[in-house]
This record gives C-alpha cells, sequence and structure tokens, in this order.
C-alpha cells in the first residue's frame, strides 16, 4: 500500500471511527453474539490472494462488530472503564505510523525521553512523591498492564530476598481484596506462600490481622517479602492504610507495591489524595492512565522509589545491544525495567491527552464521574428496595436488592438484557451485588439519569 | 474531543502519517540527537490549562521528529525489521477508535474469535504441525514479545516439573546464539541453573555439546527442565537443528521452546520448511508478525501443542470475572494464557494485512528480501575486501572487513554516519562485524544498491 493509497484509506477510517463514536449509543452496549458465531463467520483459511480493502471493512462491519462490547458508549458501566479519547486516538495513530522500537535509548531517542517526561510530569500531578522522578533515584515507566508492574514488583522484591531466604520460605502477603493479578504474579514468580489478609466492614486491610498473620509465619521461620496494598479495590474500591500498614511491613524488611490501577488517576484532585498518604514509604506503585485518565490501553505506569535493584534484577546486556549511548551510563534503556525487550511509543498518546485536557481539563472530568457516583449512590441509598454494601469514595458504587440475592442477580440480569446499559454482577462476601462504575470518558449525567431510570423501573 | 473534531484532527493526521511514510527517505536514518536534547526541549511540568491541538501537532514536529530513528525508512539495515505497512496502521486505528478490552470472551467476543481464527489460520500458512490449531489439544494467542513467550513457556514448564524436583535443582538451557531474553526470562521464573550450549560453525547449537552438558548436569543430581531452540538466531539467524536436539531432550523429560521470532515469517515459504523440521515433536513455538509480517509491534504469536499445562499455570478467577460463557467452558479466556489480564484488539491489523497481501503477496515480499539478501552475500563474498562471517539462509548478512577489527568497526561508524543507512554493529566470537539485515516492508533493490555502493566506496 503506498502512502497515497494509505491516504486514502486513512481517510476512510477516520470517517469510520468518527462515525462509530457518534453513534455509539445506538448498539446494544454489550454483545448479543453466541460463542463461535463470529469465528463460524469468518473462513477456515487466509487468502492465498490479495483482497480488496473494501471487502475487508464490509466483513468488519458485518460480522466484527456485531461481537463487539462497547466500552467505549457513555452507558458502559462494567468492570472499571478501559477509557479511549480523540487526543488518545491520534496519539496511537501516530506512534503507529512512526513504528519505532523504543527499546534502547538509540534506537528512538524521542521514544524514550518523551516517556521520562511524561512519567516524570505524573509524579507532580498526582502529588506522588519527588524522589519517584528519573532526576532521583527512582523512577518511572510504561508497562502494558498492572499485572506485569506487581509482577516486576514480586521478582524484584524475590531478588533482594535471595541473600536472606530460599524460595520456598518467601511470604507473600495481600488482602481478600487485592486484585487477583497479585496472586497470580507471585504464583509466576515461583512463590508458594501467599496470605489473604481479611479486610474490615470498608474492604481495607485489617492491620491488626496483618500484623498477627507476619508475626505467625515468623515463628514458622518463614520470611515475609512482599506485600501488596491498593488504593481502590476492584470490587469496591475499598482503600488499604498505606502508613499504617507499610509500618508493619517494614519491620520484617518486606517490599510494599502499592496497586492504584484505577484510583491513580483520580488522585490528580488534590482533595482526593489523603487517600494515598504513606507513599513516601513504599517501594514501587501503578496506575493506569488506560482506565481513567482517558487514555488507550495499553498505558500502564510503573514507579520505583529506587531504581537499581529493579534495572539488578531485569538487565542483560548482548553484544548487539550494545551501543555508545547505553555504554556512557548518561541514557535510559527502558527494556532493563520490564520482561519485554520491545516497546511501542505509547508516551505520544498519554502526552497528547495531557496537553489536550489539560491537568485542569482532566480534574473536570474526573471530579465530573465522581459526583454522579455520589448522586446515584444517594439514590439508591434513600430508597429501601435497595441497600449499598460498601463505601464509595470515587466512582464505583456497590448495591444490591433489599430482597437478596436471587432479585440482585435477576435485576444485573434484566439491566444488562435491555442492552441500553452494561454493569458487572459480582459477589462479595458470599451476597450477590451489582458493581456500577461511572467514568467513561463521555459518560454525563443524562447516561446516570437513564440508568437510574432503568434500575428503578427493574427492580 | 467530539466526534467531528476528531474526525476533522484524524484527517490532518492521517495526512501527516502519509506525508511521512512518502518522505521518510529524507531524514537520516539515525537520529542525530545527543542525550537529554529532547527531554531538555520540553517543559519540566504538564500544562495545567488545555492546549491548542496545533502547538501539540508543532512540537511534533519541532521536537519529537528529531529525535526519531526511522525504522520504517527502506533504507533501514538495523538489528531485525519492524515492520508497519499500511493495512497494519489501518488496524490499529480501528484497535484504538473501538477501544475493547478483549481479556474475556464475554467482555468482546470479536477480540477473542477473531484472534482465534487469525492463530489458526497461521498454522496453515507457517506450514506448523495441525495439533497447534484450537480445534485441537493446542492453541495459540497473541502477546506481547518473543521475551514473553519464553518466560511463559519457561513459567509452564517450571509448574510441571514441581513434581520433580525444587526450583534450585532445575536447569535451563539454551545455545550461545539464543537471544538474551531466554536467559533473561530463566532468571525472572527464578531459575539459577543456565546453561549456554556452544554452537558450529554455522551457529547452531552443536547436539553433542547438549547431551554431554545435560549427562553432566544430571550426573551432578540436577534436573532438566526446558531447552530453548532457535530458528534465525538474532546474531546471524543459525538454525538449531530441532528434531535431533529435541530427541535428546525428551530423553529427559525437558520442555522445547522454539524461538522463531524472526524466521517464522519465511516459513509461509514451502521451501524454506526444513529449517523447522521437527516442529511436531516440541511443546511451544513463537514468532513475531511484528517483524517481518508488516504488522505493528506488539503483535508476537506463541503457540503451545497442549494449552492444559499453560493455562493450569496461568489461570485464576476471581468474582468480579465470573460470567456465564466463562463458566459454560465454550469460550476462550485469553486471559488466562499470559501474565497480562487485559488486552488490545491486536488480530485485527494481522487480519487486515492477512487480507490486503494474500499468502501470495507476502511470499513475494519475502522471497524479494531474501533474494536481495544473497545477492548482496555474493558481492561481499567475491570481494577481497570483505568476508562473510557466518551463513545467510534468510535476509540477514553478517560480514566484516578483511583488514580486522579495527576497520570493521570503523567502517559500520562510518556507513552510519552518512545516515543514509542504518546497519548494527557486532561482536561475534571476539570479531568485530555487521549486520546487514533486509526485511523493511518497502525495501527494494535500489535501496540495496545503494548500501553496497556506500559500502564499496567507504571500505
Amino acid at each position: 500500500m503506498t502512502p497515497e493509497d494509505f491516504r486514502k484509506r486513512g481517510h476512510d477510517m477516520v470517517d469510520w471511527i468518527a462515525d462509530y463514536l457518534a453513534n455509539v449509543t445506538r448498539y446494544p452496549v454489550n454483545s448479543q453474539v453466541e460463542p463461535g458465531a463470529i469465528r463460524g463467520a469468518l473462513p477456515d483459511a487466509a487468502p492465498e490472494q490479495p483482497e480488496p480493502f473494501e471487502d475487508v471493512i464490509r466483513d468488519l462491519n458485518e460480522i466484527i462488530m456485531p461481537g463487539i462490547t462497547h466500552w467505549q458508549s457513555p452507558n458502559w458501566f462494567s468492570y472499571f472503564p478501559a477509557n479511549s479519547s480523540g487526543p488518545s486516538v491520534l496519539g496511537e495513530m501516530a506512534a503507529a505510523g512512526l513504528g519505532v522500537q523504543g527499546m534502547l535509548w538509540s534506537t528512538s531517542p524521542a521514544a524514550t525521553e518523551l516517556e521520562t517526561v511524561v512519567v516524570d510530569w505524573m509524579v507532580d500531578l498526582l502529588g506522588l512523591p519527588n524522589a519517584w522522578k528519573t532526576t532521583g533515584p527512582g523512577g518511572g515507566v510504561i508497562q502494558m498492564s498492572a499485572s506485569d508492574s506487581a509482577h516486576v514488583a514480586m521478582v524484584t522484591a524475590r531478588e533482594l530476598a535471595r541473600q536472606r531466604a530460599s524460595l520456598d520460605r518467601m511470604v507473600v502477603y495481600a488482602s481478600d481484596q487485592t486484585h487477583s493479578s497479585v496472586e497470580k504474579g507471585a504464583r509466576i514468580a515461583g512463590f508458594t506462600n501467599f496470605r489473604a489478609i481479611p479486610t474490615d466492614a470498608a474492604f481495607a486491610m485489617d492491620p491488626a490481622a496483618f500484623e498477627e498473620q507476619v508475626a505467625a509465619d515468623r515463628a514458622d521461620g518463614l520470611v515475609p517479602v512482599f506485600v501488596a496494598l491498593t488504593v481502590g479495590t476492584t470490587a469496591t474500591t475499598g482503600v488499604d492504610p498505606i502508613r499504617t500498614l507499610t509500618g508493619i511491613a517494614k519491620k520484617s524488611g518486606m517490599w510494599v507495591h502499592v496497586d492504584a490501577a484505577y484510583a491513580g488517576s483520580a488522585m490528580i484532585c488534590p482533595e482526593l489524595r489523603h487517600h494515598q498518604d504513606g507513599l513516601e514509604l513504599v517501594d514501587s506503585y501503578t496506575f493506569n492512565p488506560h482506565k481513567w485518565m482517558f487514555t488507550n490501553f495499553d498505558c500502564n505506569l510503573y514507579y520505583v522509589a529506587d531504581r537499581k535493584p529493579l534495572i539488578d534484577a531485569m538487565s542483560i546486556l548482548p553484544p548487539y545491544l550494545r551501543n555508545e549511548a547505553t555504554l556512557s551510563g548518561k541514557v535510559i534503556d527502558y527494556r532493563d525495567w520490564h520482561v519485554p525487550l520491545g516497546r511501542r511509543f505509547r508516551s505520544l498518546k498519554l502526552w497528547f491527552v495531557l496537553r489536550h485536557y489539560g491537568a485542569e481539563g482532566i480534574r473536570h472530568h474526573i471530579r465530573g464521574h465522581i459526583e454522579l457516583a455520589q448522586d446515584l449512590a444517594g439514590k439508591l441509598e434513600a430508597d429501601p428496595r435497595f441497600e449499598l454494601v460498601a463505601p464509595h469514595p470515587f466512582s464505583l458504587v456497590v448495591f444490591r436488592h433489599s430482597d437478596g440475592d436471587t432479585a440482585t442477580t435477576r435485576l444485573a440480569t434484566d439491566l444488562n438484557g435491555t442492552g441500553q446499559v452494561s454493569l458487572t454482577p459480582t459477589t462479595l462476601r458470599d451476597m450477590s451485588a451489582i458493581r456500577v462504575s461511572i467514568g467513561q470518558t463521555n459518560t454525563s449525567k443524562e447516561n446516570v439519569d437513564a440508568l437510574w431510570a432503568l434500575i428503578d423501573q427493574l427492580a
């Protein structure tokens, strides 16, 4: 495809995307297809000969689109948001067009340096410890997902602890509300001792229970090495008390990792930063601009207070990657900060987003989502048909039907069945519950009012 | 940004990309900036207020572009290619616009099912074992990079071996030419015993040396669990004899992983498949359409002969991810096939590429690149100023100056210094050498002739 052919097809594709976004509410939010329907509609073999691009677009419209669940609908209330936005899509386009590899500084200096600039910017934007800037002992890096960051944190902690204990005596801690990626990451990193600490009424890790478990493990000759704390758990956006828990963890020399995958974006609002009190004491931190900061997946930020043990754990330098810039020590080679070698130019979309919205623009949207969530929570709380099952410090509201599990599950099924909204049914402490996550880029009062009308009608 | 604003900006961005691609040869191939230049030209803090998008594009042109190394230039001969192409960029655009998460089948069925379709298509296209199709016991999945695939393979092998040995007694094998990601992945997976087996004159793993090392380790009470074989090593595109080596490995019950990151794409040409003889005996395999199949990074394919141990090692199911489709067992949830949870809709770009080119179109380009490499190798071999230092079965030619290391290093520096080409200086068995990797999407005879003219002139 020549540049001129691309120009023509590219304009068509931009129109296709713009039309999609303008009409996204006309689709059922959740795809209605049955398992195997898309696969069955596609041929069993790739074409031998080139096909006209019109045929590809036709199949995109006719075969693929019915199998799309519309995460970019303003009526998306499931999981957490995985937001896109205009400037972010433009950033993805530029990155794809340039097609550079940022594995080393020297393989495209701008890819590395822009990444350093935006991760440093974010330290100030979110009120993170100043030592985490690349100008200090720490630093940030873009990874694919919070799962990758938790895994890398655990591998680093494991390597640091090797002098003190064998792997089968090391213990990893999290709460019973911690995201599953931590238990998964622990298993992948080779740990065999994983403790899920009980949580309190607000779904925050119980410091007394944590302290007791650590003491019991130490008494058994085990070695505590890692704890994952969460600001904004997946089930309810519970907040672990970082300062208190880190104090306990540090007495045993543990690595403390903070997962703020969803709620981290909200820390751009100073009035919410009390939720992250104590961050200056922790070792690593992660949050996802690809959730609630209007930046396409994948864009996970991972920070460490000290980059040396991370690089010690991840670095290896074969002859074909040696180069003057790397050997000079004057540059960052981000391949040494994570598992993969190759790297997309992901900082471009985040830079586009930060400049298009400005910090004030992002605050405006996040505060708006939080206000909508608080309004909805108020309505649910005031209505005897419903019960809130958890605090709602951010933009997630978790509720149930007062008639119990069956009525709750049926309500969730009925709501999703309308095709007008998508929300996540879940189980919380053996009770059925419904998660309403408000935070899609374009979700407004009108969308949440319509959701409330549906809840009211179907309950 | 409204859909209509996006439409306008999107058209501008398509023109920007098309102009870039049309003019890519006007830039010095390698960026000429000094460390810190880009970072120093950008402000220390993110903007508080929104900025006009024109300002962002101005800074993209004036600040970022001088720091770009042009991987999409037809004069790119460094590393291996990290190709883009028109249909691939269009696929990235569509994926960004849709902004779906494919972590579970149910979170966007088309993302999962199209992925299954294209990875199954690829089995036939590359002549891989039929049992690797998802309709059999195996299956394929898209990951970020070959590093991730090697790591996941090692974690799976480690979990399978847990019954037989403790981690500190397990041994991982590769050759002294295996990509650094295998040693790195072994360390990250927690292995402490790693053996680099010597290679023969063609840079292929020496079966006798492998067998001896395995016997010595077993005699020491160690347990061989994993070997990585390569079809097309990074330094020289050496090819390990899969059938022979797998025969040795299987006597000790090892997991055999094959890394064909670069050369895998060439297997679309039946005349080259003798290089992968024995694949039906191995446990896992990876190749990168994002290298030599005209598909943007990231698009790594990872296949397993049996998906059960992979899913056993990677699966974890918290309440908020439970859903009817998953529990029915009728669908694939690709989050259980790797470390991360979130997933981009990466199959879209590969589908666009396969349909736009057709298998014949891809073969045409790959055969063209190989022919250009063979021609260049012939010229180098016939000229007493140069020596070829390795066989050249695909599209990589590795040579040195007959006058020795200093002359070779100077030639590489001079060639890169022209700004007209980019190639990788390296060290091979303590000798300086120059890698010429031919395979950028648009590299033609004209580009390789110009490279030869430069070599001739500067030698």
